[in-house]
């Protein structure tokens, strides 16, 4: 299996805390050691880092965590390989270009034996993750018109994620930078983090932050990631079958439903 | 207007040297200070960095170029904005999934007012090179078969890219990590390295390399770049409308266009 990590900001932040935190997991507090991937939007741009080293040992990973990116979204992945190989091919998150954005996807779970319908995306590497991820995308190029709003992106995001959780295990991010869909099928859990900041502890590092000091009274950042991240704060446990689309730090639109 | 470099190699080869010296041209010894990248593949996978920063300023550019990434295929960028804002959706190398690969690009030189046809690959950011990137994309879909050999490769990749220069100025690199595409319009240059290996001076930087300890006798790695990068080596100077398809550091076919 493998971790998850996503970020929604109504303003530009940094996922250094956050992501110190995560790729510790990566084969030193956890044993998802099979590479790791991360990928910020910055406007419509994106940059993404991925290796195919542990995240606890990638000498990448230790540079970007201290690497102050700001940004808005931000999808972040570690892996423990189940099907596929090691390699960079196989690393989450997925990127592809719709209607002139980036989407950009992060998959936990596996579903075995996943045939995707032939289409416009095609996988470069091996896993059912990328495989569904293609699917999800030709579909929605059919059925969504260029500018759906967030009830028509809800309904089709939503039928189609609870179509794969029905055939294996599915706890997913997706985002095009504008909003961030997340949806679980067995594990997730998320954060909101607002005015009047606090102080907080990771769970798997040594590590304290005062978001006071780093943040103005207006912003708002929401965390997801498969287990909570740190050990002092109320994270929401999300329930199987449960998906939020979060936009700007904020849930915008959510449901459950029955897998 | 822009740099370009890319590499073709028959061994998974770092692009270390040729990297420092190049990023040096953004903002330090010449004025391509708009932002850089580049891509390197491993397998069928890619690994990308991107900065709007000036390269020879930037803290990711400092710690790729001590790296050693090991590639056969890679095309870096750095950039003098002409067209579009300083952002990182216009920085190249551009990158778009086609048949299951990666395919990634990089342009030197402007198109003015170009108007891609529609189709399904669109540009994300601004430029004029991007427009060029998913128009080709679109027009290859169409017209090549998923296994094209290098014949049809190079007749399709020379008339889309006579086309372009004729409307402009238009150096390119291309490449889906099996062959790498160059054709130039006013200037590109090359050179192979092979046995016996020698030592080589950078241009733009105070650094020398001696290839000799770093290669294996069968090691054949080919440089491309606007211009040559070292002082002390015989570097071909492309003429207008010549290009080159390399794959694993040979040339596998060549010639020139009028344009």
């Amino acid at each position: 299996m493998c971790e998850l990590l996503g970020m929604s900001a109504n303003t530009p932040t940094d996922l250094c805390f956050s992501f110190t935190g995560l790729t510790q997991r990566g084969g030193n507090t956890g044993p998802h050691s099979d590479g790791w991937g991360v990928t910020f939007f910055e406007g419509k741009g994106i940059r993404s880092f991925h290796d195919s080293a542990a995240s606890s040992a990638s000498e990448i990973a230790n540079f970007v965590q201290k690497l102050p990116i700001k940004s808005q979204t931000a999808i972040c992945h570690i892996r423990q390989a189940n099907v596929g190989n090691i390699c960079l091919a196989n690393t989450h998150p997925f990127v592809r270009e719709l209607w002139g954005q980036n989407w950009v996807f992060a998959h936990n779970g596996q579903v075995e034996n996943f045939s995707a319908q032939q289409g416009m995306y095609e996988a470069i590497g091996e896993t059912d993750s990328e495989s569904i991820f293609c699917d999800l995308m030709n579909q929605l190029r059919d059925a969504l018109p260029r500018d759906a709003n967030a009830q028509q992106l809800s309904h089709a995001l939503t039928a189609h994620a609870q179509t794969y959780a029905q055939q294996g295990v599915f706890n997913c991010l997706l985002s095009n930078g504008d909003w961030l869909f997340t949806f679980c099928s067995t594990k997730l859990a998320c954060i909101t983090r607002r005015a009047p900041f606090g102080a907080a502890q990771l769970k798997d590092a040594d590590v304290t932050v005062d978001f006071a000091g780093e943040t103005t009274p207006n912003d708002v950042v929401s965390i997801i990631a498969t287990e909570p991240l740190t050990t002092d704060e109320a994270w929401h446990i999300y329930q199987p079958g449960e998906w939020k689309l979060w936009q700007l730090g904020e849930v915008i639109a959510d449901g459950i439903v029955i897998l």
